[in-house]
């Protein structure tokens, strides 16, 4: 097992190596052992959600929160899960360079995490890389992603506090936000506010929000320009008065219970299927798909036949 | 069993209303009776997917083709799963007007899919209803999804051929595009071509496509301006040439035949999870949460405790 690679007492230090390693074997689906042992030291760091259409200065704003709150004199960890962010290395060289004074601040750790291949482990991948940042004393993990795909939001919505990140130009994509973002945004930021438009956009938003069904927490607006870190001692208080609104009632337990719901429903399917797709019946796929593609059998009728091949205890 | 609602015989003739009642039951999962009467009619329209950010005018370069395929005499579908898409919903009213024109010819049938809930439901709904499509007659069946979320690139990934649309704005996007976009496009439109930086937009694109590695087709970039009909024409040829391809050495049935088998596995681990959480295992989900959220059981073990009250064949 390579568990042993990961110094767990190191790790609980929140020293740098120790916590690639681990987040390595989560990359690696190596992690189930180093999960369980560091379970325990989870669910103590604030999980903050950013997310937001391409463009929309994401990594920014993530930088000056990290900056932020690194000045309160807190740990920091940051998980980008989006093809356009500079963290993730999608992004241009100039964006690159702004985020190396964040990078090189020892207190704040930094993972970026492939968009690639199967997106249900993708977001199995990152709650479990936020966890490891967690055991190892990070106070405040920022998970970035970009917010278009329906999983990509569920990525961001599984956050303690979830902002979405807009500028005055996103006008039309206020339209889009209806489907998906509206319902996870605990905060809207517009960014780069110094733009043509940014009143009306913010005008928009709030107009939108009035017609949002209330769960007790009605979201705010707020206005940035995260490049000169202006805005953000409000955002930072915004979401602190979150989190106060979260902490009465057993709001934030409900809430991530919740999650860890979705995420033990997740890892059993995952199990399932793996448990389900032995060789006998991967050769009985190929056949299914013969009759399929010739039109003998339909794909419900072949799932049925593979489905029926399944003698019970005998996988 | 719902099917009896809708007529075969008028479905198989094209009928408006037969096809949207059968799309209506894909919709509410009660079709598996109707596609397994329909299975032997599908796999011969041409699948058609376009995808790219919001704004970059899909909707518009899909109406547009919808109405050269018409001028050439052929039955035309759209689905459109896609939040920003006027077909859906989504977008402004001056986009709902322009795309009137299209919507009332009798010979090009619209759907749009939400794009709410279960995006493995989505996928397969989307799916599902090109099939009804196929059933009826069409012979171009047109998929356009918004190309930022990994499923949301999955369902546009499952067409025949698949264009993706950007506009010269898009500059900074085309690194976001790496990510995915460049993987599944058999055909880049730049659309809004006479915008500035068009020519510069096509420069990048083709520096890209330069190092992308060759499965024996090299996709092309086209400018068009949709909203004035200029380049359809070209885009139509292109998509003609990418059929002669496939038709070639028999790539247009491996290329299906990977999809059947991803839609099959689809199926069967929705069943396998279906048929997994029956009443007392959902009681047991509970007892696990309150384990994990007390920190007692590591969500693995959770996992693995589930999985072992799997009584077999006694579900």
């Amino acid at each position: 097992m390579p568990r042993s690679k990961v110094d767990l007492e190191l790790l609980k230090l929140g020293e740098r190596t120790a916590i690639a390693r681990a987040i390595s074997l989560v990359e690696n689906d190596e992690s189930e052992e180093l999960l369980q042992a560091i379970h325990p030291l989870t669910g103590r760091c604030h999980r903050i959600g950013v997310t937001g259409p391409p463009g929309a200065g994401k990594s920014t704003l993530s930088s000056r929160l990290a900056q932020h709150y690194r000045r309160q004199g807190l740990q920091v960890g940051i998980v980008a899960v989006d093809p356009t962010s500079p963290f993730s290395g999608g992004a241009l060289l100039g964006d690159r360079i702004r985020m190396a004074e964040v990078e090189l601040d020892a207190g704040v750790f930094i993972r970026s995490m492939a968009s690639r291949g199967s997106v249900g482990g993708l977001s199995r991948k990152t709650t479990e890389a936020v966890d490891v940042l967690d055991a190892a004393g990070k106070q405040i993990v920022i998970m970035e992603t970009v917010g278009v795909g329906q999983s990509e939001l569920d990525i961001a919505g599984a956050a303690d506090c979830t902002l979405v990140v807009l500028v005055p130009e996103s006008g039309d994509s206020i339209q889009a936000m209806k489907a998906g973002l509206m319902e996870i945004a605990d905060l809207f930021v517009l960014n780069k506010a110094d733009r043509a438009g940014a009143d009306q956009a913010v005008l928009a938003l709030q107009m939108i929000l009035h017609f949002r069904r209330d769960g007790g927490w009605k979201p705010g607006v707020l206005k940035t320009v995260a490049s000169e870190g202006s805005g953000i001692q409000e955002v930072v208080s915004s979401i602190e008065q979150h989190r106060q609104f979260l902490g009465t009632g057993g709001r934030l337990q409900d809430r991530r219970r919740l999650r860890m719901e979705q995420r033990l429903r997740a890892l059993v399917a995952g199990r399932l299927n793996e448990d389900f797709w032995n060789s006998r019946r991967s050769a009985l796929l190929e056949k299914q798909l013969d009759a399929v593609m010739e039109r003998r059998v339909s794909p419900y009728e072949a799932a049925r036949a593979l489905l029926a091949d399944s003698p019970a205890g005998n996988p």
